[in-house]
């Protein structure tokens, strides 16, 4: 009758998929994953991430909708295509915890704005919201990508980006941009992911806003 | 005491009933339906839909607002006018499932910006939660009829437009726009014209707000 | 112990009083009335209304925040200088039964662009939501006063503007906006002015999107 | 067994806690503090005020995120730097009673399109949710200063701005604009600390939307 009690792993599984869960719930509820779209994911350990699988609603997830994917395996059956750009970013970097991808407004929009140059962003407070950031008057570069269905090429020239800072950079976004898809971005934790996510997609709106404005 | 079971038939009748309720409910939470506006129904069978009445808030219907109306008979009493619109779609092609409805803010303003040559999308990613569209790289054309109060007419406009493609047309849309009217989006389900409504209103308004920074 | 019934005209009071703390809540959750602004009445019979006081959160009404004004008497104590408004229509014509006003930003900004000469829709589907329109094709006019203190002087000028139909008129909305201030709706129930209320600020925020794509 | 019944002054200092923990409440609501941003604060006497401590979510505060900051101490360990600004207010003005900082999309964007000569808001009857304002034709002043890390300086700036009116001001709002950063209002108590903010970012939107038609 009595139930055999979760190991830490099994825990800390369980733990990971109920963050992924809640971080397509709150991104469902401001509209950031129309029509099926974005995936999230949460690092379980050092081997494996909890992500969400292909073609779901963001808004109703439930655990039959996450899949266990080891870092140093192919892709799951049922995996989105862009479950390569997760994995790719997780093996990269050990300090990822968490990646949301979303089609927001203002990140879709101005990602298309701003072209394959990339973006840089200067003079609002809330960069401060983001690492390194410790004043209004540093710029935040965030790279834009053109667009690609070959997820792995994609993953390779995000990697190549994040990995060697250009000449003149400012401090690199935690994420970045697909042009006329979305944003992808992360953090240590889930919660700082949804963190820098927010402080993004907001700057973005700030900044479409304010170039109506200015020649 | 016991009640009488219900019969198959009318079992798949009271679901799509109860679709219909559920969709016009969604559509109001999001200020799709102002004023009364919009219509929605769902495919009982091969004969007979559910569809909304004319005149009633959406985001507030109950089964006394449901019509069902056969395929092969004129439209009941309390119709909507619109009602042809839906009742010709669901005889020309018994793959659609459920036909949805909408004023929504940036279907009824680009109808009108685009005017009656129709709109066609194309770079956006969320192209692909559209049936046929495997790449942001395919275009979709979206038709875009005149109003016109005579719904008959229209309806014969729309079947002639969905049997004969145009050539150079991009995969033709699941879904329509009237100009200064709305939006008219169907699935094989429920779910998947939802899903079509939602990713058709979220490509106009990132095509609106994109169009403001371009010539 | 047993409590007294009440009498059918308490039963009108009492129904009246519930009507306008539901009409400023609904207003209250779309953010139209902010910072305590706006104004709501329902029309108890020939003789009285009930009607919101000044300077309350519209989005969290009492009965305690409602005034039971007769028709034929002064403002009581504690009433919005709007009252005023309120009053000389219902005075005006007894086929009103309900009179919303808000500070929505469709109808407060809108109102300022369009300037006294006032504001003449056409083209929208959506306009059929108000009376007398069978037609996208008909147009309908909303006039707009300058915003003006003195509300008796204001009342009389909207009485003479519905009284007396301008040559080459459209149909006269069953609304009219005050510049740089807000929309005043109305119908003949707390349903149907509600439905007027949201038919034009939703006309008015397609017309400003609109506005901005054509010269 | 029986619990401490609390003091008139503890209990004044839990009511206090508690507005600051509704008012962030209901800011993260409308989506007006993203990323943890904005701060919050409520006096409790002549000698302190609650304040939200650095770097919280203001949406899910709890009474552990808020600091009983002493007016003539310097800021608590765990303070955020902007405390200073909060505090400088409540020494210079005994008639104030909550302020509240925001990021609000409207507010944030105007204050750097204005710049650092101010902005003068004329025209709209929301302006007389402020005080002092009793027609749209009064005009009123909302200063605009520089952001500024030195949170300190800052302070003076605006001790001296709203000390000193200019020549020719208009009324001085319960507020400002720091430029690229966001909104700071005031107000006797929570209520209308509330009341001022949402007027104003109010006005901001319709000024900016206004803006777009107006050379």
């Amino acid at each position: 009758m009595s139930a055999v009690p979760l190991t830490a792993e099994q825990d800390r599984e369980a733990e990971a998929v109920a963050e992924v869960i809640a971080a397509g719930r709150a991104a469902a509820l401001r509209h950031w994953v129309p029509a099926t779209s974005g995936n999230f994911s949460v690092r379980i350990d050092e081997h494996r991430v909890a992500i969400t699988r292909s073609g779901v609603d963001k808004g109703a997830l439930t655990s039959a909708d996450i899949l266990i994917q080891p870092l140093d395996a192919p892709l799951l059956p049922r995996s989105s295509a862009e479950a390569s750009l997760h994995v790719a970013l997780y093996r990269r970097d050990p300090a990822i915890g968490a990646i949301f991808h979303v089609h927001a407004p203002a990140s879709t929009v101005l990602s298309r704005i701003a072209g394959p140059g990339g973006l840089r962003l200067t003079g609002w407070e809330l960069q401060k919201a983001l690492p390194g950031i410790t004043s209004h008057e540093q710029s935040i570069e965030v790279p834009v990508f053109a667009n690609d269905q070959d997820t792995d090429r994609l993953a390779g020239l995000v990697e190549a980006r994040f990995a060697a800072p250009i000449a003149g950079d400012g401090l690199l976004a935690p994420g970045y941009l697909l042009a006329g898809h979305g944003l992808y971005a992360w953090g240590a934790s889930p919660r700082e992911a949804a963190r820098h996510l927010e402080a993004l997609e907001t700057l973005f709106e700030f900044e479409l806003s304010y170039r109506r404005f200015t020649p």
